[in-house]
């Protein structure tokens, strides 16, 4: 694993005959945000209809899969999973019937007091099903019936700390929700049906919007409950708090470049990263490559701002699928020439800047490095469109210990040695911010800067 | 389908420990070749093995399937399937016992004169047991044992006329010929084993030796038979034929980027394509924007050589998987939009040149340039990195039907109208050759031209 | 479906070094009571690890599966679904983690006042995650923490009306109970090991216990719990009832032959019944023939009783799977015949008795009278070796609705005149009990008589 | 292993527009002839489709299959594999194109000049795909278009050596033949159909007749070649030899007891098989028990002569499947007991008469009388319903070496002492072929007397 990984997408649909089919396309268009499980849950005639399984959007559902889940509305969800979990006991929506009648939660970032909560429910007698902090909400909801739904669904988030984008489907309609500190993305958008109506849906990314054209309208805001039924549309703020901690690494590396996320295209922010990297740290050279797919942005942006010519010289495979019989012969860097290839008659005898978004633990980095010298390159300038990232994510990321990132442990001209480059740069935190144009208080940057916006609990 | 679809690749490893390891890394690296079905046959002790299957490399062969693979010599295949013929019995290589022992063969190309030939077999008593083209080569081994395995391959292939790059594992040996005007790519290799030897190898592309750390040596000749075997190396011609006929679509299209072709490197002359075509069709614009994947490099070397910004203003999906449950409602330009996605925010207001490495049917090409014009683009400069297509391939790559390419059909002004472009430009026939640095005597450009090297069959 | 189904069987193992293997062998021999899933939860370290599936054993349990089944305590399960739940999250053991740690619940039986039970829980803030009876016990032990487990499970056990008989896994122990009117078998038993010592089995039947080469030690009495731990064994009643009412159809259909239930072998007890009915209902006829495999015991002690020859006169095919694919052409009685081919150089011009175990429907007899009439029979006496079958069971048995029950709906020349025999005999009440050497309060047999020893809830 | 395993059973369907549903329930009602893999092809518009898989029947096919396989005229196989070659490629009817068109066979037997007869071939060019001996006749008939096909069979076939049971599919029609000898068996039948017409159906076993509503008509006889199309029927016989070679294992073990072998009900053979075994080796006893399910027929028959009860003092388990999970504790005689396990209630005390069919190695019944032993009886008296076998079959059965039949090595005192038998006895050679009225000349009973009715070959 090269890079952090990030957890989840959810999608939701809602006054669309075709909720389901939508859904599965909102998924299909999110799946870089999780490739292990998969699950729609649809309504039809006031009863929840479920469809999950093991593996890929494309993979899991059936064509007779989406016509089995009828209804005007549908929640969707991906998942990576973390170690050890990958059981379809935790695959989203998780479902529950409780008072209220049929419930479904997909979830989207990681509740930090989940392990308190849970104790605390299962002394009380809740049985938990599986391992995921997203049942702890269903415990609380079954608990605390309010009156009305929406009320015990403010009581309950309130109970909650850390990072959870939401979607729930109940057996009158779709709500979302975001955490009041609005870590991970959520989006509301409407789609022109057919026959003149619009219906209402929600996705992680934007790009999901795009695959099924549909407008995007705004984000659901941090602290926010919207709901739609039959009856109409409604929106409430849960809790209100100036200060927000929107994942700046959705930017640098997790979404699509092709999504608007906290309202900014992610294509032209990293574009800017590098731009902004080409103003901090430019170096004489022939040309500028960046590491495919995910350099790619960056590395345009600093050719533009260079001048220096952009040239794919390490080309990706995408053929490759996410498990590959080893050889035990050794083959050189062969972990990485799996997926990158570069070429020598692009790197002959040059002098080369190399983009890169990030470095997590430095091996892949220094792998690539190799295979561009034995291509001949003369010189390498390895430069990174981000700060160096020291430390972990709790909400919602899985990410290595710190003690495994390169830069925790060693200085910049550690770093450099280590992965082999002739010279390293990173962008700064305020390149960084520039590119998003982010005020520091609207941003969670912890993996950078060590500042967490939540008390930790032990892990 | 958008594209021409070449129908195989081949690889061939003798004298390596891990010869079925290196065979299927070697196919791994290939699979843009053929998606379809795959197979491997090792030589262990005086027999062989085989494993088949349909489906990617990486799903056919578990750990287990490699290590049954056992011995020093292994040759393997993947291929797309034509119409109605996706069954297992045509997986390749194809395997029979002959009065020589067991035989294995795999073959990238087409045998033009194979009814005809199946026809005179199958009435003197021949039982074909799947319609592939590459059982008449068996069935005239089994027929023709002239003293010498060598003599009576001689002997076979000078019956056959068309495309074959092919390789052979025997009970002795690894054998590799070519047909004699060179039609499809077939290039050899050496590799240095942890025992401090040098095993053979064989493929269609230089890419399956850069997974490998092969060293790529020469092109087999057309017309050339190359052998090796536990007493060492040989190799013969038995055609000469000044004229080749080698097959230009490899560089338009077909093969990897990062693959040495012909003795070219494919990313380059694909950027020297853009090149050409930038000088040939200026036009003011304010950024270049290639068809994602095939059409990066030419629009890189058309940015180069115009001084227009290069943009990735339209964004591939790669998780795309192969098939796809289209929903009922319609959305505008579905199909293309789950793999491509224009960015407004690149687009909107700009005139814009969009460069392709080709169009076909010109259906696709129609709905790429309608995202693109609701993203908000001003002008599209629609631009070809090739001649216009006119004709079929009869030389193993699926083709649509001549009346189905646009460009038999339509004028230049009406493909442009079709399409929908502002401005339409193919690059020329010489500008093609230049960029490939190519004596028109070498190459079969039938497709483009209709003058086909061989005589043809009613098919 | 010709038969009442029994729905579940279940066995425990506690200190045996193979548990999950003994669990795997006893549910094997336990398979006729319930084909449709089946689970095993062993106890290692504290830990519960579960193995569940869709299907037979023999096809749900790989060999690396029983190895992943570590532990010295085991439990597991077989059962038959009822309409529409055929669910893996119904597959038993049920399990969960409570204050307690982890528990694993098998359970054979119904609770009649599930749902009731069910809508106090939930109202209460239970999450139930499927539709199984069962799951009702696992939430009272959840929320009636009575200071240890034993007092928690007698506490819980007392909320349960119909029929349990039920064996835990907990962190400490095994535990077993039957419910006070004993309505379902449940033995315990004692196996030899390897290493001296002797290891506890508890099963629905004993031969369970022959396969394994267990001893047979008593019945789990009516209204006992008991326990084995590592400090040892105990009992105690939770319940007491002078009254039981054990199910008298284990001995007339459900239960395997070669099992003690009850205290009774079931091969006798259903030979006596063929006996019984013979002096009951004799007649003049020239061969005993059985409705295999079922009516085999009776014919044969009816044939002894009456000095008629025994003969098959009908051929069970045993290769028949359960599914089967019906032709669109008429064939006579085909349905039947799949399972079941009648010979005519038997029945030819021969007078028969026929003796089956009982009808239900009517459907299936009719049929088979058909067959055998079709073969050539001269006079055909059917005689059933239980009484008429009346009412439906509510404690563990799929049967049909009442008014599906042919014997409830027609009087005994109706039943004649709708299956075609010559003649028709039911056993007597009494002759059944005084086979199974019963005094009527120690049985239910409301099926035949309608006296149902509890009361009854709407389903 | 305890029996010798018959290989294959063939049926075939002509003049019926559902012919490949009727070949699916012919071959499901013969599936005790072959587990491992079946096939089916049929006519449809003059091409053949075709069906293969590994596995039961009732597996292999779904309805779309039987769907698919369109067509009036059908034939299908089911067979056992022999050691290392359960392939798919090797699963009949094996098909190819000649210049007739196409052709299918399914064969029932074993042609023991095979190997020559392949050697043969492949010098002369042929290419086999697989190891199967029937793929021989394919070859001949190929190579030897003798103006229509009929001759070119008469010759193929006269090339033959050994046992064939055949059925062919054309592109006209349907044949059947025999070998001269008639060692297996092949029956014809008509079927009603509900147009008014009938249809022509061939079976191995009449049980296949039975299932469907065939009316059996005669024999295909030895030497016989039968055919028919839509001009109608014909017979002639190829070869005419007065001795016959119907092998007697047929009656002995290998048919369904409900069919109809060479002109004899299989029950009631065995059944005299038990009648003559009563008066040749009459004991005093209590009772009489057979090992089910082969044993039952003939301990019937021996109760009815000597007047001693027959009881099931051995319960078969039915739902065992093929493979099976071992302990790795020891259970005294746990192969046998997962199928049979013996009842001390009926055997506790009692001098018992155990009839078996046969005795192969001998090691099962050694187990069996252990398990009788233990289960309490007095004295075991085995009646075995054949004669010793002393040789292994060369005509289409699976069977031990000579060396391991324990008949062929051992007394027959050597034997009971061995099996562990309180006296044991065989039925004579006069006593079986007057169980099957049989005259020696028209019967291979090699097994037993090692009079082999052809050349044998080295194997």
């Amino acid at each position: 694993m090269k890079h952090w990984r990030e957890e989840c997408a959810v999608f939701g649909a809602w006054g669309d005959p075709e909720s389901s089919q939508m859904t599965y396309l909102g998924l299909y268009a999110q799946q870089h945000r999780g490739q292990e499980s998969t699950g729609i849950v649809s309504l039809f005639e006031g009863q929840h209809i479920t469809h999950k399984g093991l593996g890929l959007v494309g993979k899991v559902y059936k064509e007779d899969d989406l016509k089995r889940l009828k209804g005007d509305g549908s929640i969707g969800h991906v998942r990576y999973s973390t170690m050890g979990d990958n059981y379809l006991e935790n695959a989203q929506p998780l479902t529950a019937t409780l008072t209220y009648g049929p419930i479904a939660i997909a979830h989207n970032g990681n509740i930090i007091n989940a392990n308190a909560l849970r104790e605390e429910l299962i002394s009380d007698g809740a049985i938990f099903q599986g391992t995921n902090d997203t049942e702890v909400l269903l415990h609380l909801l079954a608990r605390n019936p309010k009156g009305n739904f929406r009320e015990s669904l403010k009581h309950s988030l309130s109970r909650l700390e850390g990072a959870f984008s939401i979607v729930i489907l109940t057996s009158k309609g779709l709500v979302a929700a975001r955490d009041p500190l609005g870590f991970r993305p959520l989006v509301l958008g409407r789609r022109s049906l057919d026959n003149g109506k619009k219906s209402i849906v929600v996705a992680s990314e934007t790009c999901a919007f795009d695959l099924i054209g549909a407008e995007y309208e705004r984000e659901i805001n941090p602290g926010e409950i919207y709901w739609v039924t039959d009856e109409g549309e409604g929106s409430e703020l849960f809790s209100e708090n100036p200060k927000k901690a929107q994942c700046i690494f959705e930017h640098v590396y997790f979404s699509r470049p092709d999504s608007v996320v906290f309202g900014k295209n992610v294509y032209e922010t990293r574009k800017q990263m590098g731009r902004c990297l080409a103003k901090e740290a430019s170096v004489n050279a022939d040309l500028v490559i960046p590491v495919p797919d995910s350099g790619v942005p960056a590395a345009i942006g600093y050719s533009q701002e260079s001048g220096l010519p952009f040239e794919f010289g390490i080309i990706r495979n995408h053929y490759v699928g996410r498990t590959f019989i080893q050889p035990s012969q050794s083959i050189r860097s062969f972990g990485v020439k799996v997926k990158l290839n570069p070429q020598a008659e692009v790197l002959k005898g040059k002098s080369v800047v190399v983009i890169d978004d990030s470095i997590v633990r430095g091996t892949t980095s220094k792998k690539i490095i190799q295979l561009i010298r034995n291509a001949g390159a003369k010189e390498i300038h390895f430069k990174v469109a981000s700060p160096p990232t020291t430390g972990s994510c709790y909400y919602g990321v899985d990410t290595p210990r710190r003690k495994q990132l390169i830069a925790s442990e060693k200085s910049l001209d550690g770093i450099r040695e280590f992965i082999g480059a002739d010279t390293l740069s990173y962008l700064s935190m305020d390149g960084m911010l520039e590119a998003v144009s982010g005020d520091k208080n609207k941003f969670c940057a912890a993996c950078f800067d060590g500042e967490y916006p939540t008390k930790l609990y032990n892990k």
